[in-house]
């Protein structure tokens, strides 16, 4: 198998088990993907990201093309070799970014131009020049440079903003087609778009469909909707794509957000929180969230998690790391940071064994009665 | 062997190869001791400082008092158990940090008061509460209070100062005997001081060894004398030292100095330098020092030292650590810091084969020609 290629494994309720393979090996999905914002998830060495169970990281195309630069990771050999990282990597388009950090943007139907909130350069992004980025840094899964729709918009804001992804999708599929730095298995994902509004939904995945992408992403949820309205999308959303293909809910979420997309469809996510989380005390577990720096876990001789095969959540106490947090010991930010990838991809891999035995739903009634009833910090 | 004693193994000019016994395991010296100021070597597991040959590490009682303090390390089962070290541990006596970090501090002949550098609370330190504190840390080699010698001093100053010390060390001997938390085999040491008048230092060792300790420690020194001085204090204060105990130079220093330390009779040294220098971009290699933060390491390839079994050294780039550190990540820190230390311990490991192999003095001469011939930065 050299190339790239979805295999439904098994199903139950609307959830899917299944597996990616990839030239640069198998995806199991459920996935959750570990955020390598600059070239490193942060605070972790990329072995202990594979030992967790991560077979994927996503890359941040935007950071990279400001720094070191898509050319600059190119010459290095690419971002696999960059970073150390030899499995599959996803990279977005940069899109999102640029409307989130960067400053003086302007947006034509051609691309987008920004300054780099860095050094105030000035770039120039479009669905052309973000596919040969994204070949640049080597990465196995690329996005189309999509409008990521801000929230809440009207009909015709979202539509006319879906309208115009959909032109950018077509023209990232002709680029990735014609890319000379493009390798074989690697794949390019269509990103659906059209707000909370079903119609628009429905045009743009038939139409995403009809240019045809190895994996369809779900776009523009997670900006501000709030998770019953993000969960309402998903309902008539996913039914949209095809069974055959990976789809890909971008950018979410809490572990609660990762159960009902799963249960909805979904196969893949990858959310900034387990790491940014981790580096400011926010500790997630299988008995719920807490917060470390809470004064009651300053005595508390017990590790957070002792069945986990995790090292950070089995071998040092709440005391201690306490201590760390407290004291903004970088070692606490790596330990916090390490235990909520390890959790996060052992909720997948309990997502994906309940799945396969056909008890999904079972699962997700007791996820749900144990992070309730867990050891929760007041906020 | 539960006891602490020291074995001389072979001699090389006036430099020493021996190892220090200890309950918790042997320390091969010379040895450089990682300092753990709080609780954790910054940006380090334990585990990776072991594997770089570390037999021990330093805590800092100031820190430590302060948060979570000394009683609250004891409740959770010692600073061994707290943070995850099972080796022999030194602690200083606090007074160091006393003196440097914190505020409105006011000396007596019972010891000195002090508010808290992070929260203005006050607190008391003596010889017999430093010791207190120390055994109830666990500690294996506990360092006396005594009154760090500000540089320059004048005789009479140096001499009232180190009269002090002394007074205290005396002190701190007697309250060590009589500690309720002494374990077997943990060790005390006294600090040599007297500035850079060798009078003053031949009175204080005289004296101290007439107190009795496991070991003799050089103090005051590093201080903003220079390197020059320091070496020539060195040379007149180590021959006044016990053959029979371990020596220990306090707080220094680069690897030049480290060199020049051992072969002048010293067998233990503590620095933040590897690790406060790699959270900054310094970097220690054999073939000298550099700053990756220096532009032309951002397209270079190479590894830092190739030959080096560290990971650190040997399998990441300088661009991606040059990219790392200019970027603020913490996987920057923690390379550069794992690297540092592990080029210390190679450091101290080459040495100890010298020594035994009778030609140390080759050893400092190839050293310093290829640290000055070497991969150095301008700075």
């Amino acid at each position: 198998m050299t190339g790239f290629n979805y295999e439904l494994q098994a199903t139950d309720g609307a959830a899917r088990r299944g597996v990616i393979h990839t030239p640069r090996g198998d995806i199991q999905t459920p996935a959750f993907m570990p955020v390598g914002t600059a070239g490193t998830v942060k605070a972790l060495y990329t072995d202990q990201v594979k030992e967790t169970g991560a077979d994927i990281v996503l890359g941040n195309t935007y950071h990279l093309m400001l720094r070191p630069g898509a050319e600059e990771v190119a010459a290095l050999g690419g971002l696999h070799a960059f970073m150390r990282w030899s499995g599959p990597i996803l990279t977005d388009s940069g899109g999102f970014q640029v409307m989130s950090l960067s400053q003086l943007r302007k947006m034509t139907e051609e691309g987008v131009t920004f300054q780099s909130h860095i050094d105030g350069r000035s770039y120039a992004l479009s669905p052309e020049r973000s596919i040969e980025i994204q070949c640049l840094l080597g990465s196995d899964i690329q996005m189309v440079l999509d409008e990521c729709t801000p929230f809440p918009a009207t009909h015709d804001e979202a539509d006319k903003s879906m309208q115009l992804s959909t032109r950018w999708a077509k023209r990232s599929k002709e680029a990735f087609l014609s890319q000379p730095h493009r390798k074989d298995g690697q794949a390019l994902f269509g990103i659906v778009q059209g707000s909370t509004y079903e119609d628009l939904r429905r045009t743009s995945a038939a139409a995403l469909i009809d240019i045809g992408f190895d994996g369809y992403a779900v776009g523009g949820l997670a900006v501000g909707e709030g998770q019953s309205e993000m969960l309402r999308v998903l309902d008539f959303t996913t039914p949209l794509l095809p069974q055959e293909r990976p789809r890909y809910l971008m950018g979410v979420g809490t572990p609660d957000d990762l159960v009902e997309a799963v249960s909805r469809g979904i196969d893949m996510f990858d959310c900034v929180m387990p790491t940014r989380s981790g580096r400011h005390g926010q500790v997630f577990t299988r008995y719920g969230k807490i917060n470390i720096k809470n004064a009651r876990h300053a005595h508390d001789p017990r590790p957070l998690d002792e069945t986990s095969s995790c090292p950070a959540a089995r071998d040092y106490s709440r005391a201690y790391l306490h201590h760390l947090i407290k004291n903004g010991e970088i070692l606490g930010m790596m330990l916090l940071s390490w235990n909520n990838i390890a959790y996060y991809q052992s909720l997948m891999a309990d997502m994906r064994a309940a799945i396969a035995e056909g008890r999904f739903e079972a699962f997700r009634r007791a996820f749900k009665e144990t992070q309730a009833a867990g050891d929760i910090d007041p906020v």
